[in-house]
């Protein structure tokens, strides 16, 4: 399997995270977004959109990071990041539609406001930072809720929604809204936990 | 199994389409949004940010209707709505994710400028309209050029991901951007089909 993405993405590292978790060899081909390769032809025969990442496995191409990690744990062997029972892994969904519909408004957008848009040499707007602040505090404390009842989003199991949630958390604790998150003490037991796994450690080394 | 939501709205609207097409019975119980029962306190204990739908299954509780129509399908004995086949299956995972990340913005943007805003005795945003149209206009040359090859999002199978894309694209279909979808001839044609099923007849029945 080949992932095309960039070790500083966090779509790209949702899945390099599945990848480690399920201990699975890959190449990742590198895509230098700072030159406009996600915008060239052989990216764009990929992804249509222009975005990393993507992943070819023989002649099957995939992209979207939430679809390529499903992929990858129903196909890659060894221990399932997808509960086995039908409520837990409804459940699971629930949580990965969460994140992507409520989470990600709030945590993206201050991560591309504080840190991405400076690295692509832009400025923060702090309208728009103070507004993805105010939407994370109005997600943080229901998640907080849930994840006091187990250490994972689905309990014991580590599980594909932990990896959703974690790349966009490891770079919001990096901006102004640092306090903010860790003042959420069941979700910041959860960072700390998921954190310390080898897998992250793996997909998020120089 | 019982759904609360409301028959107009969209998410609603994708969870009962998904029950028809399983032939289920089910019981709807309605949520005025009218009247602010959504952000009731009934709601929020199934919905902790007080949107609709969610579903109860016994004592099982479930929010988000891209998980809801999921566990639908894993769950109601009947014709299956998702692919057997890991690739297959990974392909409906990715339309979906298109369907949340990139088709919503801009559908859901103009549906909720031009006919939602005013039912809530709101305004049109004509700036923010124009912009989830040009947004779908990226959007829909993707789609187009993908149905070109099958009658489905997943070829010759309906399956959720088809089930995703139709309440925004019935709405969107009475809104300025109804040429501009039409225009995208292969989209057109899936919309034809796929509103022709019962389920959807049931499901948009006043």
């Amino acid at each position: 399997m080949k992932i095309f993405g960039n070790p500083m993405s966090t779509c790209t590292r949702r899945v390099v995270m599945a990848l480690h978790e399920k201990q699975a060899k890959f190449e990742l081909g590198m895509i230098d977004f700072t030159k406009g390769e996600h915008k060239g032809a052989e990216n764009l025969a990929r992804q249509p959109f222009g975005q990393i990442p993507s992943l070819t496995d023989g002649d099957f191409t995939l992209f979207e990071s939430r679809a390529m990690i499903r992929y990858i744990d129903e196909t890659v062997p060894g221990q399932s990041l997808t509960p086995k029972d039908p409520k837990a892994h409804a459940l699971m969904e629930q949580w990965i539609s969460v994140e992507m519909e409520q989470f990600n408004p709030g945590a993206a957008g201050i991560v591309g406001q504080e840190i991405f848009a400076p690295m692509m040499g832009g400025k923060t707007d702090a309208a728009k930072a103070d507004e993805a602040k105010k939407k994370l505090a109005t997600v943080l404390p229901v998640l907080d809720k849930h994840l006091a009842k187990g250490p994972h989003f689905c309990g014991d199991q580590f599980t594909l929604a932990d990896v959703c949630y974690m790349p966009y958390t490891a770079y919001a604790l990096n901006t102004s809204a640092k306090e903010l998150i860790l003042s959420h003490t069941h979700f910041a037991a959860w960072w700390n936990r998921v954190s310390e796994r080898a897998a992250w450690k793996a997909t998020t080394a120089k």
